[in-house]
């Protein structure tokens, strides 16, 4: 079924004052388009949601084992995280397990995602290192591959480097589209970005939650992410942030994550699907509404007490003196 | 002449990554709508962008004179400020003018806008206050009217307090709107806000730039009040903020001031014109780019060099290594 674009509309007192369109798809592991709404086609750069499958080359040939990265550390590989401490130390944990440094990041560095973390840091009169940037985990697992493949880490991050042609070969198996054609540009942390259309990006998701058709390798490595980020959510992003908050909520019947720019995928195994969507503007407050509302209309919500659920169906909206000024919401 | 909504563009590498739709509308001074793109008679929340308004009454009443207030106290009046050193101490002045204190605001206080400065803040282990505030010093100019009028301020934020009602008439006599069946809701300092139609906001700020059709009174609080924003657009905004930075390259040709989620407004004399312009999705970033096309569109800007104009008109987004990745623009 094909709809038009998904509205969320933001409300304050009486007046909608401000609305978004999102166009979102639901694909299952076989690849047959459930449901789908607005232009899922077109090309979308799916940046940091697809953490997960940029991970999966190096689970899938052991790394995790090799250096004996702990479920909190593979979870980190596909998180965008809000530099805490504890999604601090994790990283460095990991560069020490690998026999690297900060150094060898090439990501950047950035205020901590979360504000009060960065109010803290600034306290102790610190500044933030790339271990804060919210892809460092993401890096450590690129570097990790470096090693894997066993070549040298240094411009790791360049599209021509062995370590990004293996992910972006490993995306265009579990996307099925030509990577070849795709056009790509450098991500937020300098790792490149292809853009795809919809469609593909939720069919990899789809195959993530049920990797039974893959290599007996992959569907390993599969299950290995999927049970490492739905255990550990608070790695996937952190305090009061909606992947974690929902994937706690849900147990671990789904992985969400989002990317820049109002992009989020779902992936419910229970279902064997895929959801990914995209706000057209760009708005990560529309983007979580509406994945809120696709994660009922699909049912997996279904026994979660609403009192838990009802926060995110419709976000209630407060000024400075915590007036309640209106709400986000999206009906399908 | 009437136009469909205008587009921002939002890239990254070859691809079109994120898009606005944009309803503006330019009116002349004497009541003509010149030009208008998309729905402009749907009803619109101003909020910030109508603070020069919310001051008008304590200015027309003689309260800068009675008070002692400088030029750059009357511009903070109209401001969503960076809360910096500078915007902190200009608003602590104003309240010892006024012989009240912080506690007499009722805006709540918030960390500052300007993420350095907030991190400055928390460096010397210090916390906002009410006077890092975006709207401290519309706040000021409201407790200053409070003693114009001879009532208690407290309450000063209440729609049915006499300060409210002061504004909120001469914003009725400015916008040429009834303001009663207009409907409200607390803004984000808690002061009300009410929704009017896009194009009767841009008709107030016409007659702000020409208000030779007003009051003699009223006239040369415009003038006041003009005057005082484009000699300090600092006052107004503050570092790397687009209200400063424009005003500073327009000379005083123009006032610009932005409002949440998406609203802008231009004040233009030499023209007799008002713009008035929202961003549906409430997006900062494509009111921006849509002000800058809007202000050339109107020829405003023909003389001033275009490197001045070049980063504005379009806007190049880096990414944490400082590399190109993008840009935001708009073509009308």
């Amino acid at each position: 079924m094909q709809h038009p674009a998904l509205k969320v509309n933001v409300s304050r007192g009486s007046v909608i004052e401000s609305e978004h369109q999102i166009k979102a798809v639901i694909v299952s592991s076989d690849g047959q388009l459930i449901e789908s709404w607005g232009n899922v086609d077109s090309l979308v750069y799916p940046r940091s949601a697809i953490k997960a499958m940029q991970a999966l080359a190096f689970i899938e040939m052991g790394g995790a084992e090799k250096f004996g990265f702990s479920a909190e550390e593979i979870a980190i590989c596909c998180a965008s995280h809000n530099g805490e401490i504890e999604h601090v130390k994790t990283v460095q944990s990991m560069l020490n397990k690998l026999a690297l440094s900060t150094t060898d990041f090439e990501c950047g560095g950035h205020w901590p995602m979360r504000e009060q973390t960065s109010y803290d840091l600034a306290e102790l009169g610190e500044k933030p290192t790339s271990l804060h940037n919210n892809c460092s985990g993401k890096h450590a697992g690129m570097l990790g591959l470096a090693k894997m493949l066993d070549v040298s880490p240094q411009g790791y991050i360049g599209v021509d480097h062995a370590v990004q042609k293996c992910i972006a070969s490993t995306m265009e198996e579990m996307c099925e589209y030509d990577y070849g054609s795709a056009p790509w540009s450098p991500d937020g942390c300098s790792a490149p970005t292809w853009a795809i259309p919809l469609t593909n990006l939720a069919l990899a998701f789809a195959k993530f939650a049920d990797p039974s058709g893959l290599s007996p390798a992959r569907e390993k490595a599969c299950h290995s992410l999927y049970d490492s980020v739905v255990s550990h959510p608070f790695m996937v992003a952190g305090t009061e942030r909606y992947c974690t908050d929902m994937m706690r909520i849900l147990g671990k019947k789904v992985f969400l994550k989002l990317g820049a720019e109002g992009v989020y995928i779902a992936s419910i195994p229970e279902l064997k699907l895929g959801i990914a969507l995209k706000c057209e503007d760009g708005a990560i407050r529309a983007a979580e509404s509406v994945m809120t509302a696709l994660l009922d209309h699909v049912g997996i919500t279904q026994g979660i007490p609403s009192e838990h659920l009802a926060p995110f169906r419709s976000v209630t909206l407060k000024n400075w003196n915590g007036l309640i000024s209106g709400e986000i919401s999206c009906c399908i």
